[in-house]
């Protein structure tokens, strides 16, 4: 496989993208070198971190170049199988220019509960306006949920199709799994990640789902 | 829009200020750029974050200079909505030096549980002790609660009636979204914000609002 | 008052001292000022901090030198009114060299819920073994409570008498106040702190007394 | 005892070694100089952090060289009495390259709560494919359950008997005491010991076996 062809820029989201990682892995969100993030510059180019790392180490040579379709164009390393769920978002998305996927205590435990009713609901929370385009506590967020599944191309259709529901979602689930969402940077990805899991949090202690 | 005119003892001061935020942050106080914290000098000068800025990485830099309407006077950047409620409290009591409002899951969750009975009530606690002119555990608290509103015009009249009703409150909850809390300096306002927040989830829990 | 006479062995102990404090305030253990540390050399000079510190910056220059009554010595700076409570552990117990007072949720919690039976009873963990002389988890650990109050004399006596019943005890809970511990050295009040917070985290869990 | 005969390569594997023990130590889950690390090198040379040391701090210069059969054979300081669950370990799973023990709030309730069970089942969760061999989240994880014990003998015989009747275990839980897990080397020992602390958590508030 060829080397990244990095340049300055390139480098320095790089930098803050992997910075963001270490960031969850240190609150226990990417447990057991779970979880994956990228981002895509100005130009289109997409960058994600490679399959099996420990987060709260990875820097921007354990990144892979991929194209929009999810196959590796240059770097070292094994992809995730979860790269084409990215690919869908950017895909989807043109304004996406950041996706992080994280496995949480809490939303491990709200994916389950609220699986039977396909989403939860989020509503007349004040940090609801972290989320972009949304200006009022009197909002209702509803993040889909996904049955899990280890088969990637049947995940990635029902990832579109859920996207289809619900097009003004900024977070899917997946049951027992985890959350996927997505900015238009690596601030606005980890914005709306802060905004989401404390919410699940809230929401679970709040219902009484977990104790 | 000109540049904040420092001194070295406000640029201590403002140092002062960002750390206490930067702690905040680093509990998971403030997230998705919530939260904000500001400063008043001996001279009358005031000083707060500017919106939309992660709290875990802000500098001196990041602070807006404000008169005690809530108008810029200097500084870079778009002010918060909130700068109103922070200018209320400043112009209520003369001698508050600094004024913090966090998000935190505990004042979420009891914000709400009690919203009904228009505040929350907090007795008994050592802790009380670290609340300015508190000199027992024998204290009753009231920690008065407002509705959320967008109206932040709204919100600075209803907080000024609040504080009509609890004249000798150190803090006010914002329904379903954050503490406003308030002491003589920077040191004040944390102590008293970690007296509140710790009574917070020592309350939720015993009273089993949240799970 | 005379400054403290400071050598290269006591001013070692007196940074481990505050290393182990500023532990604690990370934790959350110390909110708000809370909380008091105290260590007695091998020559039985007594050295505790001063009253009204965020404990996260303590530093030797903010420790007093004080008698076994609790009187201050040498160094700059209030007191706090517990600094009587550390004596008393010292005269009773000849050999303790360190003494720590922290605040947290769990033992806030526990010594309000147990205070009817006067003591929180632990027994058959594994984690027990790490107090000083027990040897077995087949342990039982009688944590006594006693009732909190503004009076540090009575305070004192309540203390002397609850260890004439508690004579074997480890620690000592003020209700909704917080935890007293000592041990051989800093390292050892530290083990016995961490071994009793644990401990309490998890029996306040499994009893579903605080949710 | 003679000196440990480090070479360059091992010497980084025990820095890998402590740095995961220190990483357990931040977290909270080896409190009161509980829990004890091991790894074995290529060659079969096995190392272990030394009994009654804060783990938080702990140096290559902690660890003790051990046999199979957990005798000590270089190094300073005195063994744990849990160095033989270690060996059983390392002969029983000739892949072996390092074990983990620790005692967290999670793990203690949960071995507790399911002791009459004799096992944890875990099933149904993304991250069980964190553990070695495991490729989907339809997979059911057993974790054995021995009762406690202070003679290590029989607890070492009892770890033999409980993987004879587990023989795919990847962690073997001590009631009301801890966890042991081991992995192919440093990090995938942390990694399936991340995975199944998540999961205890995750599965202690799904069940409301703990509040």
């Amino acid at each position: 496989m060829t080397a990244i062809d990095w340049n300055a820029e390139l480098l320095e989201q790089a930098e803050t993208l992997c910075g963001a990682a270490r960031e969850c892995a240190r609150r226990g969100w990417v447990p057991a070198t779970a979880g994956n993030f990228s981002f895509r510059d100005a130009s289109g180019r997409i960058f994600i971190t490679r399959s099996g790392l420990d987060k709260g180490a990875i820097q921007p040579a354990n990144l892979l170049e991929i194209d929009p379709e999810g196959r590796v164009l240059a770097g070292e390393g094994k992809p995730s199988a979860e790269t084409a769920l990215h690919g869908v978002l950017y895909r989807r998305f043109p304004g996406a220019g950041a996706t992080f996927h994280v496995h949480t205590v809490w939303n491990t435990l709200l994916s389950d509960q609220f699986a039977v009713l396909g989403a939860v609901r989020l509503e007349n929370y004040e940090l609801l306006k972290a989320l972009s385009g949304v200006s009022t506590h009197e909002h209702r967020e509803l993040v889909p949920i996904l049955e899990n599944s280890q088969d990637y191309l049947a995940l990635a259709r029902e990832l579109e199709a859920a996207l289809d529901t619900y097009p003004r979602a900024h977070g899917v689930l997946l049951r027992r799994h985890g959350l996927y969402t997505w900015g238009e940077s690596v601030a606005g990805a980890r914005r709306h990640l802060e905004a989401l899991e404390f919410l699940f949090e809230v929401e679970s202690r709040r219902l009484g789902v977990a104790s």
